[in-house]
């Protein structure tokens, strides 16, 4: 069978991880070997560097250092886990990959949206998803829905309101800039009819 | 008074803590400000990211993972005490800077060098330094030095002879691809025949 990369993006509370689980559950329900994975993280040394960027002050890192700290997650993730799966003729799924990288640091920080791409080809050898599946959320209402969980990952859920709304804005217009690979989904449905236009889109 | 901002580098057991040390006192007694600092670290945040990457098996991190860590220390740094310092017209030393980078990450682990040149353009504004002082020590001899301090940061002490030679070449040619910035010194002189060498040199 040929190997796919799935990624799921989103702003706070847009319920990526859940229909993340969900979209796995049923492709290994249908016979298909299947990797869940999530950013930054993923490995020992990557969950070490998330440590870093999820806890603690919003001002903790400059826009740069942040972006830093994302790639280093992402080089050791992409070498030693996803690639490998990839090669080995798995389907890979990632609950936030490089769209959050543009959405965070990029339209949330000020980063070049083309500096952050161009990093990104480099560390993982250019790794770019096979479909990148968009929850919509009002960033209003995602932030209380994550803030229920009483999560002590914190630090971008304490950054302000006008930073969510930008990262909001990139996620919104993601599926316009990039039709082929990127698809866009409104995360207030249930969580049933999500998983199932999910379902109807991965395979298409 | 201008602003200077001068560099350390060489390989392991070269002496360049002690040197920009014994550099930093002479400026002061001279009645300059001097800030004396060093990579990876000189931050709170840049000494977490310094601990991710001097500790540990050689091959805890992949080669890009290890430069995107390295940036991302150096982004901290230079944002929050280099550029500052230097912005209020006083004189910083480091010991390490960019051209260990593309000493270790670059020749000892295979990234293009002008890869590693353009991402520390980015990360730091552009920030390179007036002087860069070398030091060249052979390696079996510096590593052997280094060994004698007991020091608990071992990890880039462990990797293997081969690449602490392609870091030694490195460290040899750049005065010669720099001629304007970088200038070679004999580690093996005494402590103080070097440091009134790199005192004139300084002073010219």
């Amino acid at each position: 069978m040929t190997s796919r990369f799935i990624t799921f993006e989103g702003g706070e509370g847009s319920g990526k991880s859940t229909q993340a689980r969900l979209l796995a559950a049923r492709l290994k329900d249908a016979g298909q070997t299947v990797v869940l994975t999530r950013e930054p993280g993923g490995t020992e040394g990557a969950e070490a560097v998330r440590n870093l960027l999820v806890t603690g002050d919003p001002g903790r890192w400059t826009p740069w250092a942040e972006a830093c700290l994302v790639n280093a997650a992402r080089a050791d993730h992409v070498a030693r886990v996803i690639r490998p799966a990839l090669d080995r003729g798995e389907w890979v799924i990632c609950d936030r990959f490089v769209d959050s990288t543009r959405a965070y640091q990029g339209a949330g920080k000020g980063i070049a949206d083309a500096e952050l791409c161009e990093l990104h080809g480099r560390v993982t050898d250019n790794l770019w998803p096979d479909l990148t599946l968009v929850l919509r959320v009002n960033p209003v209402l995602g932030l209380a829905r994550a803030g229920g969980r009483g999560d002590v990952e914190g630090r971008f859920e304490a950054h302000d309101g006008a930073f969510h709304a930008r990262v909001s804005d990139f996620f919104g217009m993601l599926p316009d800039m990039e039709p082929k690979r990127c698809f866009g989904f409104d995360a207030d449905q249930s969580v049933e009819a999500l998983a199932a236009a999910i379902a109807a889109r991965v395979s298409a």
